[in-house]
């Protein structure tokens, strides 16, 4: 994990133009990009022949930790989800729970080509350790609730704080912390508005759910007289730091704020399908200039944190929906996962595409499949025909966290059995 | 590939009842299922210890040799996509590029757990040739268009003739051939009702798509003064016999029609959303106890083969398409890829479900892997969080095929070079 220099070579480059050549990586960042790099003097020397280079992909909505309650409870209702299975499992989290599932997320991510992520849960200082134990770079941020309860409230903020000061821009600045108040319809206004004065105060970003299924919007609308994103605007929450997740009920006037205050917005197609909640307007969203990223959300109403898989489900639906399969090009996409990600986080001049200056955030996907033959197109084999099962190498930070499958952090088999143990324990409480 | 038994141990049994187990296989048989069989007598043991055993997947409307138009065309209007991309190349295919083609989806197949499938296509012989070699299994179809031409028209059912013929109950029962008359809107009412009695006097089954999209609807209502299913119906060429794919536009009398003379439909979301075509009602047809199976169509539209995939497709874009979360459950989508399609196929009795004198198709998932992890319901994670790339090894008719990913028949790098050699060959044609 240690290499200071990294030269790939033979690599089909998908930057700002589609070239075979080759990269270097000193320490941290991307510092070379040209058709043949002499290689006597890189400490590590990756043949990338057969293989295609991206950035890591960026995942802007997760909540790591779930990957425990992967796959418990499918085929519901959403409130019969949330009320029978997620949110009694939750009230018996701890700190070791939420570590072993996001350390075991961490693997799954860095497998299928993910190397930055925006997560919300609990515990989040846990988490942040397995982060950094992964190599991984994640925006970690504490879901704050209080349903109008002012000691909650207090609670929600101190945690917060506490995260804050703790975690954030540790790890070599590969952690980075934001407030996290879960939602419109979870959070008072009180709450709302205190968050966008300690956002300002501490410097860190926003993350928050809007718009996710209609009943949200009847409930902000009937308890505030306004639509979600019309009652964030009148309090004062919006602005460019503001990353909002689902963003599926959306009407013109909300979609006017949201250019307006340059609100970042998280897709998450999977997870909107599965749960029933709709489907984002992304296309109309994108034409606008909007900054619309991709998400999976949580294993739990996914199930997996496959970005390439996401990429392939956000264009497909968006087609079917508008009835026009020419909306979110296979390019359009790709974008999402990488660049409007790292735009997301603020992060737009450090990772999300294969430039010189940039970190060394790199992804090496191998094309040398039956289901990637022949190689025409590379993003278009990226986005409709590979998954994460085809992601050979990955780098974040300037570190090698994956060489040819294999795993150069963590003992994967010790994660699994962790995980598996934790999830265990977990559903065993009452 | 020539072993008389085979005994499978410690696996995670998915069938009537899901159960670890053991399971034996003599020649191309399953001849027993237990706890714990004693592996003295079997010429091969496979310890399937933290791997699902499931059946063989059957994809229900491929067209297989266009693996080599993947990603060719994406994101296009479907008349541009044909017009100005597939229709043009295909002018050009000759009986090598298709063997090359089809060979190269029997490795996807293979590797992503289908071990038999219904597919429409030319040269329909070079394709059976392919599916000989593969060991896989499949039903093959002459795609028949005659626009109204008769001397076409005669061509058509030559060839289908010529391939019943030469293919049909060849490679050791594996090989079945069907009629293909292509669509309603492609072939005359004197091709369809030729079809009709051709296929009663040969025995054979009828595969078509019918109600892809909306304009073939219109079409059919402006020709025929009926809808597409309506007009097959009046001119009798429906029956049990019938492989129908697609099925997005269906009024409730068509369904009706589909019900009453158990025709068998083929769900293709992948394709259906890509091209934009639109959303079959999966859900209402089963409600209706009409025997849906699932496709990946060809690889030029949707682009790959992986029915692990389709299944998540399938599942979700009902569920958001209906807005009810409760629709299309795990369990349900992977009937569709299993005894559905083997009903579809008329080989209910012997295919499509892990018991006892069923024919040994069989395909073992490894579940070891972080995004399956916690181990918990193993059907959901077949169909939410698996893909294609967790196949670990497939049997087909007692032989096998890939054993822990390495493939056992076929030449797999040189079946790749064949297939990006031949798809050059093919497009460099004009």
């Amino acid at each position: 994990m240690e290499s200071q220099s990294i030269l790939i070579k033979n690599a089909i480059i998908i930057g700002p133009e589609i070239k075979k050549g080759s990269l270097l990586v000193e320490n941290d960042k991307i510092t070379n990009i040209n058709d043949n790099i002499d290689s006597n003097d890189a400490d590590e020397v990756i043949d990338a022949e057969g293989k295609v280079l991206i950035p890591g992909l960026i995942n802007t909505h997760t909540h790591l930790s779930m990957t425990l309650m992967r796959g418990l409870a499918d085929d519901l209702p959403l409130d019969a989800w949330l009320n029978e299975y997620i949110w009694p499992v939750e009230a018996n989290l701890d700190g070791e729970h939420c570590y072993a599932g996001a350390l075991l997320a961490c693997v799954e991510m860095i497998k299928s080509g993910t190397t930055c992520f925006n997560d919300m849960y609990f515990f989040m200082d846990h988490v942040a350790r397995a982060v950094d134990e992964a190599g991984l770079r994640g925006m970690l941020s504490h879901g704050m609730i209080d349903l109008g309860d002012e000691e909650k409230r207090k609670k929600e903020f101190k945690e917060t704080i506490r995260i804050i000061k703790k975690c954030h821009n540790t790890a070599e600045g590969r952690v980075k912390v934001a407030f996290g108040p879960h939602a419109p319809y979870t959070c008072s206004t009180e709450l709302l508005e205190g968050v966008r004065k300690e956002a300002d105060k501490y410097g860190v970003k926003i993350h928050i759910h809007v718009g996710e299924t209609r009943s949200e919007v009847d409930q902000i609308l009937e308890g505030q007289g306004s639509r979600p994103f019309e009652y964030l605007e009148e309090i004062g929450l919006l602005g460019e730091d503001v990353i909002a997740a689902h963003a599926v009920w959306l009407s013109d006037d909300e979609m006017d704020i949201i250019k307006e205050r340059e609100v970042k917005l998280s897709h998450n197609p999977a997870s909107n399908m599965k749960l029933a909640s709709g489907v984002s307007p992304v296309s109309k969203l994108l034409s606008k200039e909007i900054c619309v990223s991709l998400g999976t959300d949580g294993a739990a109403s996914n199930n997996n944190l496959d970005l390439l898989e996401e990429m392939k489900t956000a264009a497909l639906l968006q087609k079917v929906n508008t009835m026009d399969p020419t909306v979110l090009s296979a390019e359009k996409v790709f974008k999402m996962a990488t660049i409007n990600g790292a735009a997301a986080l603020g992060l737009k001049d450090e990772l999300g595409s294969v430039e010189v200056g940039k970190k060394a955030d790199l992804v090496l996907v191998n094309m040398k499949a039956a289901h990637l033959t022949p190689m025409r197109h590379p993003i278009s084999h990226l986005v409709y025909s590979a998954n994460g099962g085809d992601v050979d190498t990955v780098i974040c930070n300037g570190n090698i966290l994956m060489q040819e499958k294999e795993l150069m952090v963590l003992d994967e088999k010790e994660v699994m059995l962790q995980a598996e143990e934790s999830s265990k324990n977990l559903l065993s409480r009452d």
